[in-house]
């Protein structure tokens, strides 16, 4: 068992569940999680519930395969061996945000990557990723419920920063949980954005070198979008 | 005239009235009605009003050729028969969501099923059944207002979780409110995402294998969202 | 100078103002006029202002030439031509809407009609009227800024309920104020459901007995739409 | 160091702020800034900061080569030389908003201008310019973070109220507060309503007489709208 997480950590993690359900990036289901930050083999994720309800005493410690250490009989996520799976495969990554994003599952189910339409999205510089659960495991109930699974969508991701897992959602990750969230939602509102401009005609992407520079500019950024979201947020318990 | 229903179910099919209007599948129009849990040949639905304002007084008991046992003088739905009829053909159903969910609409009047775009939308694995009114009872008011087209409608809905109304609405029935509930928000949630999709390319949807699965796992998980909806609509009357 | 209105069919006015601008059928742009109960030939209309503000106070009564009567100094719409010329023309109507409800604007600059999609717009069995201002005028604001143009709108919408206006919006008529705010608001989702049918494939509207036989049905029901709108406004002043 | 500004100007800009917030033309990014009443050379726009958080205290003034001159200390927004640019160029301006506008995004991004589709974009009759960034800079991070690409955009923009940047957002400008906002909103409008018309069929836009008209009549009805938004965003600090 680690020692206790910054509190710090775990504030942030509440205000991440509260944040992506505001936003429509997950409803009733989805989840975000934080690598742990005294122990990198560790993470914390809620119990199994609605993440606009989380608060600080719902937060489980999970080791890297996916077993909670203290879920003292609280029931957990069945795809907890995604965020397992991503910090076993990412040593770069401290937050995974899994959700069923509305604007982005058009795009997994018609084989589409995501690219960047406007400098907010260059984080997609290089596309998005395809896991495609039939090519692993055949007919399933398309969730990530063990660790074979998750190693799977870890290997699928690779280097990027998202992946489109087919008749189910996506799952993004990010260096922090501030800009896991804030890739979430500009995931999501690049995502109608590219099937809008597509109805207009031919679009043109930002290139992988404009991606990559906008997504450093960004990057300094996101703090502005932080203090908004967090006030919008207020008191956490 | 059967003993009193379970106050906890009374409580339940309020709370679904205002969890519809607070997603978007009612508006002033739609209700929803669940079996009575001490009699199976009479339901419950609330005296003709919008769901939105429905509180626990106003709930009729009906019997299963529509009839309205203790309606003392408040007018009912004209169309409590889509209801009877639906409990008197699937004693597996224990509850019914009728509305004129927007995203919906435009399947039933190009006469294309609802197919299962993501995992969520399990329960659509069979496709949806169409009602075209029009071949039963010619030109109408569109209306299921007496008991040979509630018959109708039971019929072409079959053993199916959902039927699309040609020119009206659609139903959608569950084993519990709770399952309903979620079955209608999710069938309105994939309407959108099947239209988008379909302007993106080709669709992977479900298979049925898949979709069978995913419906399982999900009927597991309604308890999650059931509390977070029932959370944000607070203390009812 | 007619008698003083009733009191609670300006309450009624007051009312629809702040409901239009909630179903987003008005903006800060948009007005609703209702026919003098005790004088056919005055009507009711705001002051110049936003919808949304509107108070029993900025009532002003006008002839059915478009002139205030007591108007004290306060501005009046530019527009008020649309509602006396309608009055003029059709003494079926008490109640007038015109909005750039954003749903209709696409039909009314590609010239097609609304058709009813559901039965909820049955109203719009005939169609919708096209007003193509350049006809009448040439190149002008768009508005209907004088007499001569409320005439020429009051004679393209003829018989029906609802008439597009090509490059500014539509206009909607009703026999009371509610029925005007029902059409009003279901021209809108009519309308959004029309351009997505289109989008899935070949369309089945209502014929036109389904839809006279829905109109009516409807109109027996508006009470309930009404009494949540209403609700949902809660006290005026 | 001019003189200060005019209390009622520093209102009107964090109202300005707290508007387009609320009506989804910024996001957590985004600015707007006015041209100093009492030095034509100087211009205000908030520190570094999400525009719906805006108070008094956090303008800042800034000279026409986009350096601040009392920001002690604090962060300024990397692209304020997209306000210095315009203002140098175009003494007409008085207000300057900056967005990445949904709705308009897709069409810079495939080079299709907007057109006046209804009376209330009057002020697009001369189309959108479209600044194409790589033309001016090569692969950038999308940014106009200098005084030469301010300059450039100026250049693009030329003497029309809105231009397009590939890739990033958009930019219009007015003569005073209320009318850049105001136009910041319709563009958005119009720019879904052009998409959803194109879906239709073929568009008849307002042609250029036309616009022009209607541009001048709006123009005396800005108030009206201003009205109504700063009625809704209350007390400011």
């Amino acid at each position: 068992m680690p020692p206790p997480a910054d509190p710090a950590l775990v504030d942030k993690l509440v205000l991440a569940n509260r944040i992506l359900y505001r936003q429509g990036v997950v409803d009733g289901f989805g989840h975000v999680s934080a690598r742990h930050d005294r122990s990198s083999e560790h993470f914390l994720l809620a119990r199994n519930m609605a993440p606009a309800l989380v608060r600080r005493d719902d937060m489980v410690t999970f080791d890297l395969a996916g077993e909670p250490l203290d879920a003292a009989g609280r029931r957990v996520y069945l795809e907890r061996f995604i965020h397992a799976g991503i910090y076993r495969a990412r040593p770069d990554i401290h937050a995974v945000v899994h959700s069923h994003s509305p604007g982005v599952i058009p795009f997994g189910v018609t084989q589409q990557p995501l690219r960047p339409v406007f400098h907010m999205a260059g984080f997609l510089g290089e596309g998005t990723a395809l896991f495609e659960i039939r090519d692993v495991a055949g007919d399933t109930d398309l969730l990530v419920s063990d660790g074979r699974l998750g190693a799977a969508l870890a290997t699928a991701l690779g280097m990027r920063s998202t992946v489109l897992m087919r008749g189910h959602g996506s799952t993004v990750v990010g260096a922090s949980v501030e800009q896991a969230v804030y890739r979430a939602n500009y995931a999501e509102v690049n995502a109608r954005l590219q099937l809008q401009a597509k109805q207009l005609g031919e679009v043109i992407y930002l290139n992988v070198e404009e991606a990559a520079k906008a997504a450093t500019s960004n990057d300094s950024q996101v703090a502005r979008v932080w203090e908004l979201w967090t006030r919008e947020i207020g008191t956490i318990e």
